[in-house]
């Protein structure tokens, strides 16, 4: 396999290897052009993948082309297809993906959000029946990036990890929110599943043959499991509060799929007629409605001070606030690659192959 | 002591009386108009904190009377005040309650939200520097009782018992978000603290001189204990999502932050120049610029069967959606009475006769 000898510097496990993350955006992106995509959708989910790994949120990075890749065959996503507004009402706008490439559409619809929020104050904008769009935390973060505070609320359907709260069987995904609030600087992010952890941490801890931590998974009997097999056998993920306080998660997740799922007519989990999807509403505010951004601005940068200014655990050098330790994770992997776990890229270099797409060309670059 | 004869005919507890809620209704106001409110304030304060006991909800009940009336004492209440709007712009609201009663200001932002939300399909108001607001979930509620959606984030200035991700000293109130959405039949409501429980429950535990199970509270070295009064003597409440995935609650604790205190300029757990208030921003989406409301009101009941019927585990009889518990409380306390700890009762018993509110007249009747 010709790869291993084009591993990169950085070996951090020894079913590891890191590539620089230009040679993975280009590989992704030619793998979603060999599916079909015109160049600027494939450059939208391949920078989305790889800019997640960067986070590293690698459960929604480049491991996901080869399920993106079955999705394509099984016409799931239309790799051509852009979405389409559908229902236009001011600030309430509905948009139907069509099968356009979730990461396409997702974006479409934070375009189309900004542009609302900006003459209104105010943009409400949902999107149904989207494949997978990633990770969700930066739809919003490209709003506060235009200095709007911003909320998704993510569901699926085609999909149900997580039990309601005393059930043994999945009825919810790991349905997730994000919010995001503009400040002089980078903006601060929320971006947290309503589980215990999202599907793809356990599918990469399965992917590696390892164990998961107590406290993530129920088998499908409802008894605690530590096996992430399990999940995939009729197991479930615990709601974010675990075993005591899991009431909570399942509710976080119970809104996100009344305001994802039932509000804009997107679908919930295993309902009858629904198809794998992602729906998602943006809820979109213009703070400066709220007075002169000067002065917010200020508030906020006080707040930041007095929540860093806090005495830390042993073992924690400093108080990172929500969105941080995702921007030092891409700091630090821009400059020393991202790591791949053996598995994955096997199944990625396997696609490329069979796709014809060169990968020694893109991880040499 | 007069009211020991007076006790209810429920006794659930060595420790416990129970009392009407109708009896504790007018206790509750007796004490608030001797207080100095005028008649329709203390009724809507009355009836909030007794409406908090029948939901269950015992930490946000008549036990914050002894409470309230210090802030009276203090100045930090007004209880004749009024809120005042300080900004208004079309569906941008701000309020200052002014030192008016929390219930009071914050019933009044429910109201200009509604009015709000029905002209331009949605409202966002602000509640700034309200003294304690009481149940959070509640004003949601009632924007979901006239078929609206809403959110209430709420925030705590002069409070912190929960420290940031990897401090040790609180920073952050339990800033509570409640959600609500409306159905054909009663709305759901989720009404959660950010952190793993409330502080009032805590309060509740030490007065009653009882232990908290493990994985609620820090002490102040930052170790984990079970003593409640450890708490008072600069411990922190755990972030929901307790040791290992605390740093999702520490996010949309600092959410509300963002949102009921910075955005709106209320303040902020111990930051210089706050005092004792919470700060409230509801948003409010009107769902029929979503389509017709029987189309989403029927998807509603769907989704809401295909929660239901799932297998429960050992010991569950039934699936419960949110909301649903605190209905089926109040639902038993009205039948059966409100049940009170002697602690409790014995300072409000105090409170009474300090102000010369005669007992028996109230829980007799």
């Amino acid at each position: 396999m010709i790869f291993k000898s084009l591993q990169a510097n950085i070996l951090r496990d020894k079913n590891m290897k890191s590539f620089p993350n230009t040679s993975l955006r280009q590989l992704a992106q030619r793998i979603t052009q060999a599916l079909g995509s015109p160049e600027q959708h494939a450059r939208e989910v391949a920078d989305h993948l790889v800019d997640a790994n960067l986070a590293g949120h690698d459960s929604h990075g480049i491991v996901r082309l080869p399920q993106y890749a079955r999705h394509v065959a099984d016409g799931d996503i239309d790799p051509i297809a852009d979405p389409l507004v559908v229902r236009d009402d001011g600030p309430f706008v509905l948009m139907e993906a069509r099968r356009s490439w979730g990461q396409v559409a997702a974006r479409a619809a934070v375009e189309i959000a900004a542009q609302r929020a900006r003459g209104d104050g105010f943009a409400c904008v949902g999107l149904a029946h989207a494949p997978h769009i990633g990770r969700v935390g930066v739809y919003p973060l490209r709003l506060a990036e235009q200095g709007l505070i911003a909320q998704a609320w993510c569901n699926c359907s085609g999909a149900a990890r997580v039990a309601p709260w005393g059930g043994t069987t999945g009825k919810l995904a790991t349905n997730p929110i994000a919010l995001a609030f503009p400040s002089r600087g980078e903006p601060i992010l929320m971006d947290i599943t309503t589980s215990v952890v999202a599907e793809g941490k356990v599918r990469i801890a399965k992917n590696a043959g390892k164990s998961v931590p107590d406290g993530w998974l129920l088998d499908k009997l409802g008894q605690p499991t530590t096996h992430p097999a399990d999940l995939y056998e009729g197991g479930t993920i615990l709601p974010l509060g675990g075993t005591a306080f899991g009431h909570k998660g399942f509710a976080l997740a119970l809104m996100a799929d009344l305001l994802a799922g039932v509000l804009i007519g997107s679908g919930c989990g295993l309902m009858p007629g629904t198809r794998n999807a992602n729906g998602m509403l943006l809820i979109v505010i213009d703070p400066d409605r709220w007075g002169q951004r000067e002065e917010w601005a200020t508030r906020l940068d006080e707040y930041v001070n007095y929540i860093r200014n806090t005495p830390t655990r042993p073992g924690v050098d400093e108080i990172l606030l929500p969105g941080e330790p995702e921007r030092r994770t891409t700091q630090d992997r821009i400059a020393n690659g991202i790591p791949v776990d053996d598995g994955t890229w096997e199944q990625i270099a396997e696609l490329a192959d069979r796709l014809g797409v060169d990968v020694t060309d893109d991880v040499t670059r």
